[in-house]
């Protein structure tokens, strides 16, 4: 089996790991520390999504720190077309929970301030983000992850 | 080379191409006909998107059913990469428009109705199912075409 880097099992792919566990706890907590997120249905599945990535992101990120530190890396063909799916699903999920916030973040603050105070809405600006980012890197993993599927 | 149902040149992908352009349009259509769509960010972006989706797609299909008819499918490795990637983009960008939509439509619906008359709110319903349809055949497209290229 070919080494790509970044897929599961290598060091680049623990860093990927870590930084969508970054990125996704980041996003939860700037949502839900403070804020009424419940009144509104996109922050709601932001929310849903984060708590769905962020265990899954961690446990692979456990994976591949094991994998690389005993230098035997996941071979099973099953396990790996699992962690691909996985991947692809939440990387889809997270991108339409992203831009959701995103679009209605944007719509609360054009829509002339009786919505959101300053401060609430630099958060659920700031947590958008961290749900970009988060979704780049698993879009990353994805990748990674389906380009070394045929090589099995 | 393998042929795959759905990729370029075949004619389940030429129905793929034709019912992206038909859902496309729909939700282009449903969007901007009589409806105010430029107050709202997400909206002006669904549209653009969907102004980028239809030629390509519509182009794609021209390409395709011309395949299908003279039996004779495109085979070059450079036109298949570019077509593979700007699938991937657009499923992209549709799928963040999409969900835009339909999240800043459920906020407008749940925010005491001051914002939209409920004739012009289903029809911004319609318009992000369509774009939802859409973006699930321009997946498939994708899918599909990036699995042909390590065929290549």
């Amino acid at each position: 089996m070919e080494r790509v880097p970044g897929s599961v099992g290598t060091s680049a792919g623990f860093s990927l790991r870590l930084g969508q566990t970054i990125f996704s706890s980041a996003s939860l907590l700037f949502m839900s520390l403070g804020v009424e997120f419940y009144s509104y249905t996109s922050f709601c599945y932001l929310v849903t999504i984060m708590g769905l990535v962020i265990p899954w992101s961690f446990t692979l990120a456990l994976v591949d720190g094991y994998s690389v530190l005993v230098k035997c890396p996941v071979r099973q063909p099953g396990i790996l077309l699992i962690i691909a799916a996985g991947d692809w699903v939440l990387s889809v999920l997270t991108l339409a929970a992203a831009s959701s916030t995103a679009s209605v973040v944007d719509l609360l603050l054009h829509s002339g301030g009786s919505y959101c105070p300053p401060k609430c809405c630099s958060r659920y600006q700031m947590s958008a983000a961290m749900a970009f980012l988060s979704w780049f890197l698993s879009l990353a993993s994805a990748l990674l992850n389906l380009w070394l599927l045929p090589s099995l």
